[in-house]
């Protein structure tokens, strides 16, 4: 069964998209850590991340390293930090979450936005990329 | 003033050496989240990781990929997380963390552990290395 991440990449599910090429697609995390926190996926379903080939991996952290520089400049933080766990969806997503503390990178507190915020943070970071 | 980083790899302060290369070196944490929480760093002295130049941040993810796989094949898990915080040493570092569950991952929960069973999981992922 394709994995949600799959669906948003086919568009069966909305998502508010920040980039995509033919092998990466990066959305805004609809239960963020911090405002602009974003996730980056390989287009091809591998569920661990150090499973991916060689070149597929080094491709997404390519990827992943554009659309943080695109958060950085659009989104007020000290920076943005990187994590990687995947214990809840089986698809590889990097999370690329704008940090002013160390309990932004905890995954124990999170942001209510609604969607007009989403939707604004969401140009906000495309326009930069 | 370097940091404390610098003075580990300059061998001024001791660690559990898991790799070293020309440009990076991976020791274990010692203050793990987990059993095997390493930690990889390019031995240049850049606070923050997308600040790092591209083909810097590329080959420090490249040799990130190659510690991991280590870890793996040493440290029961359900998979090796990645994350890139930073807010605490202004030294680029990549955490390897061996999960069994999200809370690993929190950086909340510590591990203790004793300087036989640090050399042991040293050893272990060095000899896999």
């Amino acid at each position: 069964m394709a994995s949600i991440f799959s669906k948003i990449v086919a568009g069966e599910i909305p998502s508010y998209k920040i980039a995509e090429d033919d092998k990466f697609y990066a959305f805004l995390d609809v239960n963020p850590n911090a405002k602009g926190h974003t996730l980056c996926i390989p287009k091809k379903e591998v569920d661990k991340i150090f499973d991916l080939d060689e070149e597929t991996y080094m491709e997404l952290m390519r990827f992943s390293r554009k659309v943080a520089k695109a958060i950085e400049k659009s989104i007020p933080c000290k920076r943005v930090g990187m994590a990687v766990i995947g214990l809840e969806v089986p698809h590889v997503h990097v999370h690329l979450i704008p940090l002013q503390r160390m309990e932004d990178a905890s995954f124990k507190t999170k942001v209510k936005m609604n969607e007009e915020e989403m939707k604004a943070t969401c140009e906000a970071i495309r326009s930069n990329f």
